[in-house]
């Protein structure tokens, strides 16, 4: 499988994956394609820039049999972009059994020239107990296996560029996560789906489902994932920061069917609405009274309609802050459109591997704004670069409160603390990155960041444990006879705190921030 | 005037301000329409729903004379919604001096039937000196004075039902802001403008902004008030929030001709943009490449007719959270565009005027999400009426942590608690809210918040002082014998804590709510 990732940031990548039937840019939406009743045509899906979408290969198999084999399934949708087909496991998790067998409905997606198609999988959803969850899993990986095994003794696997997506399950039992995808992993399969967080998104239990993706990267860390119905603008930002790089739903057709309207921070019912939050054509076209005034059938559409281009600006806004390096941002925005979501997010203090993607150097200066923004990526990174920075033969050391003028080594400050402390190591200090030393004071992101800095005075250290950490640290690994702190209200607070040892161990020359500028004149 | 408030959600209403050629639906952004030089069509602002624009009666005396008031102004712009001229004050403040006098340019604003006039006023800007501001304010005083006088004798004043509105000058003086505002309202003005914090945002100075906003609605609290040059999707949600109805820039304009696209969060130069981040029907019909194709003048009506979208759209979702009682949750959402936003939004702590509009009961509960969420009108309001609430004749005082099933008395835990402690006064607590009398936990909000749980126990109670304030306040005021406390992590810390005169005062007696719970067994 081609899979190129051409951008990243924290987990989030931007690639190409080559399928059969054309390049499909991820992240990206998948829309449900309903094979036999779907009122949105797969023009407008593909209009909108919907390369990829997903039909159900045991409903089209039900429905036309030898026909869909005739005509291939991209005939039938009327859609000659990347089609996907599910195996039927949702059929599993709804009905609790299907008529058919797993290597029937892997010969018949086949058959019918899908792209991306996937083993029969049994579903664990979510609450299900441990040894029946565990039970399902093993079951989708034998199904899995045997698939595999029966194209590629057809010689089908290889010659036509059709992938197969091996079905990770396992629900909220963080081991059987990361058995099926191990698994999983060793079969062959190079693109991966993690199944049913259908429910744990009903549920709003969106820690669960981050540690479910965190459990699942960890094993498979740069093969493409799908992630089955996560189709909502809520979440959108949250997994694709985690490493998901497609997501089907019906969402934007059931919702409609049900007057549910999306929007940015989640769905309106339509009788609650009286402005529409949006600048799309469907929401220019109609005031919500005439929405409302619609024909069902219509109004179903037109608002199905409008629930894509949601999507898509969603989609649009998340690529574009992967590009400018703000998907952090963006991820603790959005975060506050539930509270549910906003606990969530706090699990990315915890997320090492968000690190991983996220770029070196970033054009633009980071925007801190909350205790969690000391857990950044670039800003760990660059708390890593400061404990790892040996001071040579100075004996003295001088902490300043960070200017907001940057790099501190073009200001006057600096050039006035040289004078007076004479080959002594000199420092910044800052809430979110901790000690600065002057020498690597350019160092992204050290002078790119923007903060509140009116606020700090409010802060409480108790809040910026990687601030005290950082500090320790500095004074521990180097070697200072003299330390010279000129505090401002943080620091001061720092160093009356009961957990400061710079104090205890170093007995620090305290000069006050405001009277030390005071006395320049 | 007439102004009908019909909603309100904290300073800001929704409101229907009748004027001569019809009535506008405020809040409202005043798209700035050039009356000699204007590439996007009047009636592509009418079909987005603008139905009032600003134009500047200078320029269209100097250009057209005579012609404007044969025509009238309607017929010069080609729009035949309301119409409010500026009167050159802006010009006064770019090139310092325009060559007309006031009365003059109040004469021609009614000579041509503009709907909404405003008396040459002399904008002080940001940075003047206060003596210099001094001066700028009287003079513009002394113009308005004369304006309605000489209006007034020539009986057009009130005849036409054209409206003039009241410069409020004064800049980042804020006495000059309150004197300049009671003056004109003393003076009869029924509408009022507040002047230039063009350079104030472009400085980024959104907490000096807040502060004369919140300054002006201190002396005009009911009245429709506009606010000059403020067109930018960053800055609506918070000046709305603060009570201003109306707003107008050429933003849209000058941007797109600079290449610059406004999204929800700011703005971005076209040539950094790899993905259109929204879903209007121009970045539907355009790839950024196709964009930057463009011959310069076609692409600037297009980026213009984009920001339009934009700004439509967030006045939409600022009416919509209105609507809904979520302006709070959409303000502190939106501050998170930018450090500096969000330092201003911090002064909402202070702002007490924000609770006038604030409805006493919503239908749709609050989301909690940050420290700064304790200081919500809904919430200082009940902390209020727990702060005058008597328990009659109990001596005892039970406090237990919320659970997350409200009402409270409906609980099973609420029905033990009664029984094994007989005759008490029950209480839930929760770090927002503070002490809850379980007789009023089902009045607003009490039942009605939805809040991050999990993350309690990761809660500073120095955080939280409000929370300590209604402890406090409930154990002193009630007269207690005896309390217990069945204290979660949250409340253990409180009891640990220097400043807590509960244990000191009361010696409570203290179950673990952990082993409370196990006990239960």
């Amino acid at each position: 499988v081609s899979f190129e990732i051409r951008y990243t940031d924290l987990a989030a990548r931007i690639g190409i994956l080559d399928t059969p039937h054309g390049l499909v840019e991820t992240p990206t939406f998948v829309p449900v394609v309903h094979p036999v009743r779907q009122s949105i045509s797969t023009s407008f899906l593909r209009s909108l820039g919907f390369h990829i979408v997903i039909t159900n290969a045991y409903i089209a198999l039900r429905h036309y049999g030898r026909e869909a084999i005739e005509k291939g399934i991209h005939n039938i949708l009327n859609y000659d972009g990347t089609i996907m087909t599910d195996s039927g496991g949702y059929q599993v998790l709804e009905y609790r059994s299907i008529q058919a067998e797993p290597l029937q409905i892997a010969q018949f997606q086949r058959d019918i020239r899908s792209d991306i198609a996937v083993p029969l999988d049994k579903p664990t959803g979510y609450g299900l107990k441990y040894e029946k969850a565990k039970r399902f899993v093993d079951e989708t990986l034998k199904n899995a296996k045997e698939t595999l095994a029966f194209m590629s003794k057809q010689d089908y696997y290889h010659t036509e560029g059709m992938l197969w997506l091996g079905p990770i399950q396992g629900g909220e039992h963080s081991d059987l996560v990361s058995y099926s995808a191990t698994s999983l992993d060793k079969m062959g399969f190079n693109i991966f789906g993690l199944g049913s967080p259908v429910e744990l998104m009903e549920a709003y239990e969106f820690s669960i489902l981050a540690q479910m993706i965190s459990n699942m990267k960890h094993r498979i860390p740069a093969k493409p994932i799908h992630l089955f119905g996560a189709g909502h603008p809520l979440t959108i930002p949250l997994v694709v920061a985690l490493g998901c790089d497609m997501f089907d739903s019906a969402s934007y057709m059931l919702y409609a069917k049900d007057n549910r309207y999306m929007h940015a921070y989640g769905t309106l019912r339509l009788e609650e609405i009286s402005y529409f939050p949006c600048c799309c054509s469907i929401c220019t076209e109609y005031t919500v009274d005439e929405m409302l005034a619609l024909q069902p059938e219509k109004r179903t559409v037109e608002l199905a309609k409008h629930n894509l281009y949601v999507l898509k600006g969603e989609i649009s806004a998340v690529k574009q802050a992967i590009m400018q390096g703000r998907l952090w941002e963006y991820v603790m925005q959005k975060a506050r459109a539930h509270p549910k979501l906003f606990e969530a997010i706090q699990l990315f203090k915890n997320y090492e591997f968000l690190g991983d993607g996220t770029s070196l150097f970033k054009e633009k200066a980071l925007f801190l704004f909350d205790t969690i923004d000391q857990y950044r990526p670039e800003i760990r990174r660059f708390q890593n670069m400061v404990s790892n920075f040996r001071s040579t033969d100075k004996k003295k050391l001088v902490l300043y409160p960070e200017p907001s003028v940057h790099p501190f080594y073009c200001t006057k400050e600096y050039g006035r603390l040289l004078k007076r402390f004479k080959n002594a190591q000199i420092c910044t200090y800052n809430p979110f990155l901790g000690v600065i030393p002057s020498e690597i004071c350019d160092i992204y992101p050290a002078s790119h960041n923007l903060t509140p800095r009116s606020l700090y005075s409010e802060y409480l250290i108790e809040d910026y444990p990687t601030f005290i950490e950082s500090l320790t640290k500095f004074t521990t690994v180097n070697h200072f006879e003299e330390i010279i702190i000129i505090a401002d209200s943080f620091m001061h607070k720092i160093l009356c705190g009961d957990n400061n040892t710079i104090t205890r161990q170093f007995q620090p020359q305290i000069l006050d921030y405001e009277e030390y500028i005071a006395s320049k004149v």
